[in-house]
């Protein structure tokens, strides 16, 4: 859905060629306090367009991707004449470019942006795809549009200074692709720590991920079917990260999504005939490298009823899964009753060690 | 921009047909007090789907187009279980229609919407052509998405119950398509008193003006070109409209709009060769029927400050504005230096005897 992808480790370069071919009326750079004192200090020397522009601060991590600051973005850039000819570059992880996508796509009906994503997560995943938007009403993402980018530069030479937390996170969205592809890529990651690749070695892998999503975004891009897919272990995570936050105990989308694919894969064995072999060892990954995030039976009507309300969810009493039959062979509205979901949350719970 | 546009006094039978055709999994009504109260009952009499409906309500007239309302609309649909299968009926003015579209546009990423227009104005201009939005930052329209209905009814039941001066406020823009169309359109509507029209009528003049919005709309969707040329007069008019807010005396978007046209006549007479009788006859018809919008000299920087920061402008130290050769010959993006503004709006004062 963006129009223009680019990987390469000269970000400072192609923000500049982009610019230079772009020709906005004027540049404004999104940051969060991380990446205003990690990234922008090395594209401020490299660039002559971030030189140049006005920087806007905007608070970091979930907690921040609030109607609040969607406010403070579009208030920053019309107080600073910003206009329909100018153009915001996101620089940060998946909570700047999602807010920062939405608030372009939203000031004065459309500006342009450009994302330049500084985690794993969200090179692989939120930076690309066309979806913007914030968490509203207690919900993830309650709120936003589709917007492509007008160009993502995807690079790993931000990803040096990043935790092995933060490296996991990513790693999830790039499990999911994975899975979505073949048991060969599948297994590729399985036998690999997260922590042990080179830069160029992760930059090919990232390529070939967001190769994945590309895909079936092209097929569909504005979500009404195919595209699904890509929604593997999301309605559990989504389901896990609410439950987080309404225990004010916050899960990392990564660590979510991590835990969220063993749901999903468990129940897609249930109900897709998914081989168990692959299913034992996913889980077992997500295990030893992510840990489990804790939640009993008195949790599953509330994790229900957030499914539920996911906004991916059509069905009324149930809720809609994507599931695969095996890797690379998705199905996508699988309509799945209650007590399968909470047979297959009792199982899930038994392979993490819950 | 819309996907379906019907002219019909049947707006029960037009809605329950969209219905039964959408199949939407849930139907919310967005209303206002007015609306609330002289429409809305009508249509719970005649309509099976607006019966079902959950109705929500937003506050009248343009003072509540902002944030706050827009968060409301949100975290109702939001509370009764909306998602993107649903489908929300805008049933109001041209407030309703953009914030009520701007809604069910971000709701989750997009929910479908239909427009019903229930005044002159919001129906041969606000609920057509696909552009929602909010005011904000002292602004109006200063975020929003383009976004087109998946359908508008337009009709002319509504307008009995409308005071004179509401009909006014469509007719403005009545004015405005006739200039951008021809000549003999235009006097067609100047001979005429805007009370003297039967329903049928009206119908058949608002079918053939909006027929005018379309064709500029349907040949640059995106708003990058020709669909300025409806920009006639409205550079003009914001700023009268953003005058009479910082005033805190409020002034119609449609009396805003008949006295932008005369502004804007005057710019095409002094660069552009706008025939001088015709800009004569206009005037004397706006003073005659609208009255002026008072204003001095004192007040030219603030309305200069205004045109400068209009969203459509990308000229520097001067505003761009789309200006007539002649009826029907719009040019768009015509860039024009202060002093010929202060000299235009000068004239304008004469001729409304300001």
């Amino acid at each position: 859905m963006e129009k223009k992808l680019i990987f390469t480790n000269d970000v400072a370069g192609a923000v500049d060629e982009a610019v230079a071919r772009m020709r906005p009326s004027g540049v404004f750079v999104l940051v969060d306090a991380n990446t205003k004192s990690s990234v922008l200090p090395g594209l401020l020397a490299g660039s002559e367009a971030v030189a140049g522009a006005k920087v806007i601060e905007m608070g970091a991590g979930e907690e921040a991707k609030t109607l609040a600051t969607l406010a403070g973005v579009w208030k920053e850039l019309g107080d600073a004449g910003a206009n329909r000819s100018s153009l915001l570059i996101n620089l940060g992880g998946g909570v700047v470019t999602d807010t920062g996508g939405f608030a372009a796509a939203t000031f004065k009906r459309g500006m342009r942006f450009v994302n330049v994503p500084t985690t794993l997560l969200s090179a692989v995943d939120a930076s690309v795809g066309g979806k913007t938007g914030i968490n509203f009403n207690g919900l993830k993402n309650e709120v936003g549009v589709f917007a492509g980018a007008d160009l993502v530069v995807v690079s790993t030479v931000f990803f040096r200074t990043l935790g092995r937390g933060e490296l996991l996170n990513g790693y999830a969205e790039m499990l999911k692709h994975a899975l979505l592809t073949s048991g060969a890529m599948t297994e590729r990651l399985l036998c690999r720590d997260v922590g042990s690749f080179g830069p160029d070695e992760l930059l090919a892998l990232v390529r070939e991920s967001v190769g994945v999503k590309e895909r079936y975004v092209a097929a569909d891009p504005g979500d009404c079917g195919l595209r699904h897919a890509l929604n593997l272990g999301h309605t559990f995570a989504h389901a896990f990260e609410e439950l987080g936050m309404w225990r004010r105990s916050p899960v990392s989308h990564g660590r979510a999504v991590a835990q969220g694919l063993v749901a999903a894969l468990v129940l897609s064995h249930m109900e897709a005939g998914f081989p168990s072999g692959l299913l034992h060892k996913v889980a077992t990954y997500v295990r030893d490298n992510y840990g489990a995030f804790g939640f009993d039976c008195e949790d599953y009507p509330r994790l229900l009823g957030y499914m539920e309300r996911d906004k991916k969810n059509t069905a009324r009493g149930a809720v809609s899964f994507t599931l695969l039959r095996a890797p690379g062979e998705p199905e996508v509205g699988v309509r799945v009753e209650e007590c399968e979901i909470t047979a297959a949350l009792d199982i899930h719970r038994d392979l993490l060690g819950i």
